[in-house]
């Protein structure tokens, strides 16, 4: 049995920001967007049925972690969530900030507008805040 | 406090299959990809947060039977399950079958090809197929 690593794809998209009980968090690289991503360290999983029922019970709260933290600090109109997989297969989800104003609305932002990389400035400064509101999210 | 109803685009735009203890799950009126949706009957709820620490518990054990269902049915690649709400705010999920050779592959769905409404007896044959199995789903 293979231990869990993140995928190369997913670790090139995005940074890390912190690690929840079962989940990576880590920033998307697209400054379009507020954008995490969750990956369970679960070697193998794909789907959510190849979670146990106390993984996903502990999944579907770092999820909302990461919604209120998202939600706190900007204010979004709308969060989104998804685990698609469709070209990376290994598990993750995403939460999403939206806008009714952002370059997808109202669609998904998949396959829309070409990423906007975070400048390192923007990048230092957003991780920063990210992290301190995560931590403040799993406290309450 | 007004009580749950189901939005009226929903309504519109899916078929009743059966209701979980937290959720009314749906059958998209898309032939294009065997799509439930599942609207949890909270009034108000709009993101998961909006959802209690249980509802969100049963909430993901229904997710993984309706994937279940699903890839029992249909074998699909892959599985998509999302929570957008851009378009409609009230809370449902969509989960997806998905296939590498469908319209919209790898991309998600939404805002790719013009839904495919089923005919009477292709729904009426599909949503047979469905009920069953998610019946089964919840047993195992």
């Amino acid at each position: 049995m293979n231990a869990w690593q993140l995928d190369p794809q997913l670790a090139n998209d995005s940074h890390p920001l912190s690690n929840g009980a079962l989940c990576d968090i880590r920033l998307m690289d697209d400054a379009n967007y507020p954008w995490l991503i969750l990956v369970p360290r679960v070697a193998g999983a794909c789907e959510l049925f190849d979670l146990s029922a106390s993984q996903r019970r502990t999944l579907i709260e770092e999820i909302v972690d990461a919604e209120t933290a998202l939600k706190g600090l900007f204010r979004p109109d709308k969060l989104n969530v998804a685990a698609l997989g469709n070209a990376v297969a290994q598990l993750h989800v995403h939460v999403i900030a939206r806008y009714t104003t952002d370059p997808a609305w109202p669609l998904p932002v998949w396959g829309r507008v070409q990423a906007r990389p975070y400048s390192p400035e923007q990048l230092s400064e957003r991780s920063r805040a990210l992290i301190a509101r995560l931590a403040a999210s799993r406290q309450t």
